[in-house]
């Protein structure tokens, strides 16, 4: 399944900032994200009980992507605290931490006769918003529940957050109850927003 | 979307149970159901902060499901307290609540280049488990965040989901994450795993 897991990772719906600012909290919640000493990043293990942002199905961003063999899912969570800051400000807070997983689809079983329905899970990545990375964000990922590894700045998936993310590098244009938040608290980037009127016209 | 809003009613992945025993609480939670006092159902405005538990695209369950021109998705969650209780037990407590929603899927938007991602909702379901009702469970459909009105107890809904739901009339074998739970607390139905026997041969 690499292949996929590497297609997905461009088909990712998980976003991220490079322009918010921080608002300050006098008491820092315990943060999402537990780094380990080697700069890993320990598997989130309480993921599923975050809140849920949206899924996809074979989705991807390349311009040259092909049709699929094999069906995948994909589903986003953030962390609590991060989604409740979001809620009221339409920005993500220092610690903000996605959480990315693919999985398979099924179309047989039991009684389903049409359509595809979520199987296991074949890969886990993470987003982190932290002041410790030059662009205060990385993503990290993961095989199994291991640790994760960090990705290089200048991964594609780093340059397509930057670039392409509708609100402070995030895919809020993927998140249908985030989007409205963030067009209400005026932080939908300008460059979204020009594509958006283009596709409009 | 009448049609594909009832047509989505069989394709739910929402569950239920009536032969679950209720785990005794010595302070039972607030409730996640709000009935009015005509037994009409308030909206759950607060639903997409429960525990998120999967999505499925164009899912039917009748043996006549035809191809579908409009695409869907079907997400389903579950109150916090039910969520943790079956955890636990592999057993919904007496005041489990369970929502669907179905929402539009598109395919272009954004830099998306292949498969779907979610839109705006289209309708929502909830499923409760009450012993108010003759069966043990109820379900309710919305119009919009208005009150939900009850399904007859001799719905297809309620037919389908005492048939054939994996664990307590609960469709768990579309679960990915809590299917080896109730597996491992033996609450898979019988009937459930004879048909699961049936397909390994």
């Amino acid at each position: 399944m690499k292949l996929h897991i590497l297609g997905m990772s461009a088909g990712v719906a998980v976003a991220v900032s490079l322009a918010g600012g921080a608002i300050s909290q006098a008491q820092p919640p315990k943060p999402a994200a537990t780094f380990l000493p080697d700069g890993r990043m320990a598997f989130p293990s309480d993921y599923r009980t975050w809140v849920y942002l949206s899924s996809g199905m074979d989705m991807a961003y390349g311009e040259n992507a092909g049709p699929t063999n094999a069906h995948v899912f994909d589903n986003v969570f953030v962390d609590r605290v991060a989604y409740a800051h979001f809620e009221k400000s339409g920005r993500w807070p220092e610690g903000a931490v996605f959480v990315l997983e693919i999985r398979g689809a099924a179309a047989e079983g039991s009684i389903n006769k049409r359509g595809h329905f979520q199987t296991n899970r074949l890969a886990t990545e993470l987003h982190v918003k932290d002041k410790r990375f030059k662009s205060g964000w990385a993503f990290f990922a993961f095989r199994g529940e291991g640790p994760g590894i960090e990705f290089p700045q200048t991964s594609d998936c780093n340059a397509c957050h930057e670039k392409h993310g509708a609100s402070d590098t995030t895919f809020v244009q993927f998140y249908p109850t985030l989007l409205p938040i963030a067009r209400a608290n005026g932080t939908l980037d300008t460059t979204y927003l020009a594509t958006e009127n283009a596709a409009v016209k």
